[in-house]
This record gives structure tokens, C-alpha cells and sequence, in this order.
């Protein structure tokens, strides 16, 4: 039954789709095209020197990796780490699992500003809680007064990611301290999943809500190795709690994993060594893709809105037609050779709102890919209005 | 409020005790003192080979590993894998959970046989449903007669663990199979914890009981790679489940997991490349420190009851003395230097329990430290009588 009422993820459909329609290029996959530095892998030697690494280490992650993320989150976010704790994870859907056993009984109501990250949405409705879904603006930014009236007593957290999956929004400073404010007020938290924090641009700036003296206390801030580095497949996250939820999240970890993969625990040392440096040059790359996608998109006018997106490497097109966004992503598979993601897997029901994905593929292929997304939507609506 | 019903672990504070008390030996952790075999390490290269290996995999597991567990399962559980299907975890642990979330909703009850593992009855209490303990006999075997009268109309599942951690028990085919029946008549499930499935002595078998035609429909079976190939910290079990719940189980891994670690992945191919007949020589070596731990202890004489324990690496010595089993095992640290674990940790509150577990130290020093377990125990005991 508690299965039953948890969505099923669309993203396996359009998985099908694609092999049954061979050459299709897919911008709908959420990960870069590039694999993990150097640093990373000449970890796996080290974990291999010492045999003791096959067993089981510490639940909250070893202590060469709690180091140099503490580190980064001081010289970075800026974190002041006193009266916080880093536990890592085994990526950051397992923090965001983490997060919300250790706030929230079943009853209990999580505010999910829409359109939402799907595996949040499941989650909530796994532990036993109902996701409270708030409308953002035409520009997918927060609107915090309609999330102040969404609170109520069985409210135990408001959820934000920024920069976001699916929007590319990226939610201003001014505002994540309003619900920072807000979380204070009505003593809740703030679950802050800040998994593209370093995919910014247009001199866009990532803020971290768990950073400031106002936030500490009740934000729970969630990390991810599998986006900057290119390291999806390792499985490794982490996230910032307050000292007095550490007993229940190492609880909770305990129990579900016992400890993160030790091998990627000791990559995951050396990708943080390369640091936000190496990354840099992935973004100059992303960014031209983007800028590409956004330049050939907007040829489209206002038939198809492309809403400013500064971070991630997503852009959630708003197209006017009457049409379920699933049965246009099918059309464009069949007739135009590309696949993105429909609105609908992110809860988007009103309207009809694709996710074009940027990261996954090298340059050349994303920017053919875009090509064929701009011709198939161009005929689809010409058609449409004809 | 849900996390602080949940138990916290003692482990951490034995692990805090030895390290206050150097040169103790402990004979407290699960896992085994042999690392993985040399094929699973060359998984590492063949993974490396690929960069689309550092991207997301299917949440279920790559093929070439599923393919190479339906084949293990076919060939020495005896599965038939029609209508069954396979997905692999991030540990049995994560197996568990994943069991409990697809079949039992908040406020349903599980059956656990006592002694239990505790991370199964932390599993239980953070999924919202509630442990019904039952009682296994004075030989740790399981008693069908009580397990079926504590089934009610709540009741969702009964879980087995065989070989069975703490105790050692491995349950006979005729029992198992009496659960499977129960199961059945009672539209239930069982769940079936086989991670020590290769490790038995004394002409001892074990026996899968959703390998047979009343137990495919109804039984989920739990495995993990942790404890036979010495891979603790990689991270890698699976699970088998009837068809139905596949589209369930997968829904809740993707939530919490995406996909099991794909290094860990490639490396559990060649694990289980090495297969059961690498295994076979280090169980003869763990035979015989079992051999030596059983004849040094049955040397206590009543005082100290030894039951009978033909799997996993665990004895749950019974104690005949008044004392928590936590303050006996501080005193055996600071006064004799071995460390065990207290029954209690496992659910026994009745009697003065202790598990010895034999795998984790090369045998040298597995034997000194169950000589120091020996001196510890007569001279307690016997002042205790005095």
C-alpha cells in the first residue's frame, strides 16, 4: 500500500523509448559528460594498501574524507563548523532519506516548492509524510509568503535546491534567508539540497542557508560528489546537521548502509583534492553549451518560454500548446531523434514543460541535439497553430 | 520522535571501551579477517576501462552481475529464477529495508525471532511497524508453534536469519519450511536473511527457503557479498523477490540509492568469478578457531553454557550469573583485555548473554584472545560463587 501512492519514475519510460528508437540523442539525463580527475582515481591505490579498508569503517564516513569536506565547507560555503557535524553518504538521495527520518514522523506534512526533484516527492510519501507542493514564480523562484501560508502545525520542513533540478533556478540569497527566517519562526527546518552548487553562471552566485549564524541551527544542508566530479556512479554525498540530529542520522545510516563504499570514500579524498579548481574548466564548457541551448531555444519566441536559468545544467522550457508533456517527448523521440524529460515526472500537471538536460553529452553532440529540438518543437507548434 | 524509539546501537560504546583499554583484543566485530579475492580486485581495471562506468547504472544492478548471481542462485541455492527477480544493494542491510518498505505499511507487524539483529529491529521501528518478538528454545533454534500464535491480523512478515547472527544457529530445512507454509496459509511474507548462507560446519547445510515451490511466491531472500569474500566495506548485497514486487522494490531503491556503487559492482563479478570454491579454503581456517573457541569455553563447565552453533562465526555464550551483560563485558576489557558483546545488544534482557564472534582476527590471535575470554570468565565466575 505505502508503495502503492509513491509515484513511478517516468525516466525509466523514456529509457525504453529511446532503445526502441536507436540514434536518438537524449538530453535527458541528469549527470556531466566527464568522468572523475585524476586525484581521484590514484585513491583507489591508497585504499588498497591497507587490507583493514575491506572491512567496515566508521557510519560516518573516514576520517581523511570528514576532514577535507569540513575544510571545503568552511573555506567555500562558509560554514563555522562548531555545534555541526558532516556525515557522509552514500549520494545525496540517501542524505535527503537521512534527513527527513531524522525531523519527521509519518503524518507529518514537508513543504516541496514545485516543480519538485521526483526522488523527493517519493521520498516523502515513503517515510509515511504528505509533500505539501508550493507554486514558484513564472521565473521558478521561491515565493516565500506562499510557502509562509502553506505551514501549518504538522509542518516539520521546507524543502529548497538551489541551484535546481529541474528549473536551472538559481534561488537568491535574500530569499533562502527568508526561509531561514521563517524555518527560526515556527521551529522547523530547512532542507537544503545544494547538489549543483558549483554550476553556476552568468556570475551567478551559489549561497549555502546552513552557512549563517541564522541558518545553523535548523538547516540540514545536502551535498553531492556526483555532479562536479563526475562521479555518479560512486555513490558519495554528504550532509550538515546540527550536533543534536548527529545520534539520529548516524542511527539511520547504521541501519540502512552501515558505512558509505569505502573505495569511493578514498576517491572521493582525491576528487575533493583536485578541488572546485579542476572543475572550472568542465564549466567554461558547460556554459558555451548553454549558451547555445538558450541562444537556439529563444529563436522560438513566445511560443516556447525559456525561463532565466543560471545554475544546474537545466532548462525547463514552458511550451503553449495543450498537449500532455509525456506525448510530446514521445513525438519528439519518434519524429525528431531527441529525447528530453516531461514536466509531468517533476509534478508539473497545468502545463506543458520539458526539462532539456545540457551536462551528459560532449559539446558537438549536445549542440546537435539541441538543433533537433528546436526543429521538432518549431513544426510541432507550427503545426499546432495551422 | 520516530528516531528516539529507535535503539541506539551499543556497538559504538564497546568500540569506545577497547580504544580507551589498548592491547584489548576483541572478538566483537562481524566481519571476517580475510580480504577479497584477487578477481574482484581486477574488476577495478575492467570498470576503469569504460568512462560511461562512472555515470549512473540501472537502479536494479549492471547485467553482468545479475547475470552472474541467477546463475549462483540457480546452481547452489536451487532457485528457480522464473517469475523471481534479482536486484543487487548497497549490503544486505539496505536489502532489508527495502523488503520491509515494499511489503509493510506504518502500524503492521513483523515477527523477529529473539535473539535478533539489531539492525533488523532498528529497520523495523524506523519503518514505522512494530517488532513482535518471539522466543527461539534453549538451542537458538527456531519455535514455529510460538511464531504462529504471535500472528495477527496486523502481521506482514516473519524474518529469518540462517545461519543466524548472533547466535550461530543454523535452522534445519523442516523448520524453514514449516515458516514458509505458515506464510502461505496466512497471505504473509518471509523474510529470509541468508548473509552467512556459506558459512556452516560440522556437515551442517544450509538451506534457502525461497528456493523451493512454496516458498517462490511469498519469500524474499536476502544476500550478501560482506562476509564470504571479505568485501565488508564495498558495499554489496542483493536481493530475490517475487516478480510482483519488483516494481516496488525498485521504486525505493532509485529513491534512496540511484544505483548500488558501480566499482563495487565490477568488483562483486569478480568476487563471485572466485566463487564458493575461493571461499572454501578460509573456511576451513575459520573451522578451526570455531574448534578451539568451542573446546577452550566448554571448559567453564554449566557456569557457562556453550549452545550448539553450526554457522556464521558466532557463539552467544549464556552466562549463569546474575550481572547485565554490558558490566560483564566492561570488566572482561579492563580486567582481562577481550572484548565481546553484551546480549543485550541483541535484544536479550532475561539472561547474561555474550557473543563471541571468531572471524574477524587471524587465528593466533583469535586463540589468545578466547584464552584471555576463558581466565576471564573462570575467575569472574568463580568469585562470583564464593
Amino acid at each position: 500500500m505505502r508503495m502503492q501512492s509513491v509515484q513511478s519514475p517516468i525516466i525509466p519510460l523514456v529509457g525504453e523509448l529511446i532503445r526502441d528508437h536507436p540514434g536518438t540523442i537524449s538530453l535527458g539525463q541528469g549527470v556531466v559528460h566527464f568522468g572523475p580527475p585524476r586525484e581521484a582515481l590514484e585513491g583507489i591505490e591508497l585504499f588498497l594498501r591497507d587490507p583493514e579498508n575491506h572491512k567496515y569503517k566508521p557510519v560516518q564516513g573516514i576520517p581523511a574524507l570528514l576532514e577535507k569536506i569540513e575544510a571545503k565547507l568552511r573555506s567555500e560555503n562558509g560554514f563555522d563548523m562548531r555545534g555541526r557535524s558532516v556525515l557522509v553518504t552514500a549520494g545525496g538521495n540517501m542524505a535527503f532519506q537521512n534527513a527527513l527520518l531524522a525531523i519527521a514522523d509519518a503524518g507529518d506534512e514537508i513543504i516541496l516548492p514545485l516543480p519538485y526533484y521526483f526522488n523527493h516527492e517519493m521520498a516523502i510519501v515513503m517515510a509515511g509524510c504528505r509533500p505539501v507542493l508550493v507554486e514558484t514564480d513564472a521565473s521558478y523562484q521561491l515565493q516565500v509568503d506562499a510557502i509562509r501560508r502553506a505551514i501549518t502545525p504538522r509542518t516539520r520542513a521546507i524543502v529548497t535546491v538551489s541551484p535546481n533540478n529541474p528549473t536551472g533556478a538559481v534561488y537568491s540569497r535574500a530569499d533562502l534567508s527568508a526561509v531561514n527566517r521563517l524555518c527560526r519562526e515556527q521551529g522547523i527546518f530547512h532542507i537544503s539540497d545544494e547538489a549543483y552548487e558549483y554550476f553556476t553562471y552568468d556570475g551567478s552566485v551559489h549561497f549555502s542557508p546552513g552557512a549563517t549564524s541564522e541558518g545553523a541551527e535548523h538547516t540540514l544542508s545536502l551535498f553531492s560528489l556526483s555532479k562536479a566530479y563526475g562521479f555518479a556512479s560512486w555513490r558519495i554525498g554528504y550532509m550538515v546537521v546540527p550536533d543534536r540530529l548527529l545520534p539520529a542520522v548516524k542511527k539511520i545510516q547504521d541501519t540502512v548502509l552501515i558505512c558509505p563504499p569505502v573505495i569511493s570514500q578514498f576517491a572521493a579524498v582525491g576528487a575533493l583534492q583536485a578541488g572546485r579548481a579542476w572543475f572550472q574548466e568542465k564549466l567554461a564548457s558547460l556554459a558555451q553549451v548553454r549558451q547555445v541551448a538558450i541562444q537556439a531555444l529563444q529563436t522560438l519566441g513566445p511560443m516556447c518560454a525559456v525561463p532565466r536559468a543560471e545554475g544546474a545544467f537545466y532548462l525547463l522550457l514552458k511550451v503553449d500548446a495543450p498537449w500532455e508533456s509525456m506525448d510530446l517527448v514521445r513525438r519528439l523521440v519518434i519524429d525528431w531523434g531527441v529525447a528530453v524529460l516531461p514536466g509531468s515526472t517533476f509534478g508539473v500537471k497545468d502545463a506543458c514543460t520539458l526539462r532539456v538536460g545540457y551536462g551528459a553529452l560532449r559539446p558537438e553532440i549536445a549542440a546537435e541535439g539541441i538543433a533537433r529540438l528546436v526543429r521538432g518543437l518549431e513544426a510541432l507548434l507550427e503545426k499546432n497553430q495551422s
